[in-house]
């Protein structure tokens, strides 16, 4: 079961330093969502965040979306409690205006324009009902492309949003997810079900893992039946389960693929962690769940709720258990960590050698 | 409308270290209210504080109120839990007593006077509702005279009490009146006004601004007009607004006061912000605010709920933009604002001239 | 009534630097309870702590209580939150199971045992009630003797459990104790009363203080009362109290112990001040008040909930003040104590002996 990583891996580690990868941040380089679109209306306003940099979404009442530094550059105070006028946000303050180059274009009671110093103005699209903006160097942002985001849009699949506050560094997340043997959390949830692992692949900025499943014991929930059928024969002995499910880190989001025997996919799960602070040890996460229809539609109508309570439980549960590791990570000052499973080590490598040392990291041995 | 500041302010700054003004505290050598005169009773003792320093505020049965260090000699719990016998303050520990120049008189349970440490005493003074402390040099409070407080005892007046607390420098609070531009904050109070900027006065510790006011949109809110009549003709055109609103500094304390158009003082506010952790970050406002009475001094009593709701909701705004202020200063680590207008930018130089930096306070380069 | 600390202890201290009292950690080498025996269940874990070390207190279904670290060697989130199986504790994650040794017996999807690192055991013993550890040196547990718990088990006693905790370092507990003279402090609860002092004893790692009391004014508190007798004449006049109240701290733990007029035992109080965080500046007291029995048992479960009241209403005073002069402490940045009554100086002379100081400690001159 164990896969040893490859020599060459080892061998490009080796020239840099390693970092407690609880200190590493996200590379500013990629698209990142920091809003869901619908909270974004028309003429308004919104505050959102990214790794402690307040940013003002600002939708006019015609044309995109524009993000802006969510502080007036005259006094610091936030943008996005102003006022949306024509394409301009006007600070609620003094009422200094700024265009969405965050160019300073009107201060009411001077009589000159372009006398206030501009604000940053962020690259911003939207896409799947999500906006996201760029936060690194502008002139990367044309060339690098958003990410596929689950099946939102394809009729075949009904979409499920969630967006929960962490306050843990994103990387205990994908730890978290990559690591399928933590079904062992979920036990209440989801009766004993052991993870089998079948193989993996990976690259530069890409980890795959894949797993089935067999259940050992307890009952299959409602809600998971419904999704997948059930995993029982008439006699209730234990029936190997067909799904094969993959988890995929492609740096930075992560997904979470099901694909029942005929090769079908039953489930799409498209998630990425945002950091909120400048320290990158709390999380706003975005995940987007698409569930594929059955035959009689109806049936996943009839299931959603029970779907939306089983997954919050869940959810609730790794919200619980990722915040204790992120508690012993401060009482003992850094990372303890004693991986002993493969998958788990080549992503805590693809994760430290994608993502930027913060200014207070400290290089550790390599263990 | 700009006024540049005049050369020889310049030239005496020109000597002086620039240091960030949130990091400049209150000088202690002026009288500082830290208490209402009304909430401390006779026979009982009273917790202030100021910036940082514990204050027990005691009022003997019969002679004034006196102001010592608000913790005991001997285990440093406060002596104002404890209890008020006679022409001391006993403290509710272990029973030592002291006097009102903090001289330790009895320690019960051993057989001689005075073997306590005495406490620091405080000058201390009750003028119009408000008990004054001078925490800086003793020495030099007989020198330093009491202020005048809005029309307090003026039978012609009737006078508002406030004290909000909030979560900022005091000097924030002093630019935010001053600067009556920030009237676009208060649009949907106010309607849509516009400052006139009419001219300034200053010395060594004072700053006076005069502005007039003209009504662009939006109705007169009820309150105003009753207090200040009404600013619109019978066909509902605008109509220039004949009063002058004087903001004056007059280290450390502010003033606002409006005058109708034969010079009549119809408003006068008195307002001090007194510093309340040692960071001097968090600020104790004692305010009031005297409104002359109209010949019908009922209308005004009618009036009195309405103005005290009017004037709250003015201050809450305020108050939440001063403390994003604060916020955006600490996420930032200092004083990013870029002022562009004059009358704020002596405002500020006379803050730091009279003020004194703290000991975290860093020089920063004259912007 | 001073009795002066004889002259070898000032020698021996003489040799030592001195520390600010509370930066000096209890002595790790000792028994301390970190909970009630009734609070872990059989086949449950119990989450506990001592000075910032998390501990988990397991009770297999069958054999001893047994305490680990309470964090899983695999990710460090606690093993409290798992699940006990047999002898072993399983963490709740991804179900590394630990026996009471802390060896790592199984990592469930490694085909191998003993992968996993150990996690550190505790010495733990029950007794009374209470679980007790033993955080220092685990060589050293067998010789050091668990205390003397109050009276339980004695049927002649009835025994009242208490354990709250306190924002402040154990020494003020210590040294609110032993000094009588602060029942000024319950004057509202006990009317006012006179500490007489009447001797001690002492020596290496004990001190006793004995006292008598009078009572000068107040009626006595019927749960009072009810214990211990009438103190006033019938024509109410002042009484001499016959009982001898004498208050030991035998490191680390304190005792108060009455006895009547013909030396019987009335009330026996026994408490232990657990240190909670890191910084030993919060406590978590574990305290057991045995009262004897009156020769009409029900009068005392009669007088039980009103004695409850009492004791709570007094450790409630006791409380207030203990953290308020932590607060002191805090805001002060150091110990400015002025002690006077000998007595306390001996015992803070005890505990700076007995205890460590911890790695913030700065030598001060010696007042």
């Amino acid at each position: 079961m164990l896969v040893e990583a490859p020599h060459n891996q080892n061998a490009a580690l080796a020239d840099k330093p390693a970092y407690d990868l609880r200190q590493i941040d996200c590379d500013p380089n990629f698209w990142y969502p920091v809003a869901w679109s619908h909270k974004v209306r028309k003429g308004k306003a919104f505050a959102a965040r990214y790794a402690g940099h307040p940013i003002a979404l600002i939708r006019p009442e015609k044309g995109p979306v524009y993000a802006l530094e969510d502080r007036c550059a005259h006094r610091q105070v936030p943008l996005s409690k102003g006022l949306v006028e024509g394409d301009c946000i006007k600070c609620c303050y003094h009422g200094w205006a700024f265009d969405r180059a965050g160019k300073c274009v009107t201060v009411p009671y001077l009589n000159r324009e372009d006398v206030g110093r501009p604000v940053k103005a962020y690259p911003c699209r939207e896409k799947a009902g999500l906006i996201f903006i760029f936060p690194g160097d502008p002139a990367l942002a044309e060339s690098v492309p958003l990410p596929a985001v689950a099946q939102v849009g394809n009729p075949d699949y009904k979409t499920r949003l969630f967006s929960p506050r962490l306050k843990c560094h994103y990387s205990f997340m994908h730890e978290n997810l990559m690591d399928m043997n933590h079904q062992f959390l979920h036990r209440r949830q989801m009766g004993s079900i052991t993870a089998r692992f079948l193989g993996q692949d990976k690259g530069e900025n890409f980890l795959e893992a894949r797993y089935s499943f067999a259940r050992k014991g307890g009952n299959q929930p409602l809600a998971e039946a419904l999704i997948f059928g059930k995993h029982h024969d008439l006699e209730g002995r234990e029936q190997p389960v067909e799904e094969v499910v993959s988890i995929r880190t492609t740096y930075p989001y992560q997904t979470l693929k099901i694909h029942d025997k005929d090769g079908d996919l039953i489930m799409d799960l498209w998630v990425c962690y945002v950091p909120l602070g400048a320290d990158q040890l709390g999380t706003q996460t975005f995940g987007l769940l698409s569930v594929k229809k059955p035959k009689w539609g109806f049936l996943l109508d009839l299931a959603w709720p029970a779907l939306g309570i089983f997954t919050h439980r869940i959810f609730e549960e790794d919200r619980e258990i990722v915040e204790m590791e992120q508690k012993a990570w401060r009482e003992l000052g850094g990372d303890h960590n004693i991986e002993v499973f493969p998958i788990v080590k080549s992503l805590r490598a693809l994760l430290a050698r994608e993502g930027v040392p913060n200014r207070a990291a400290k290089p550790v041995s390599k263990g």
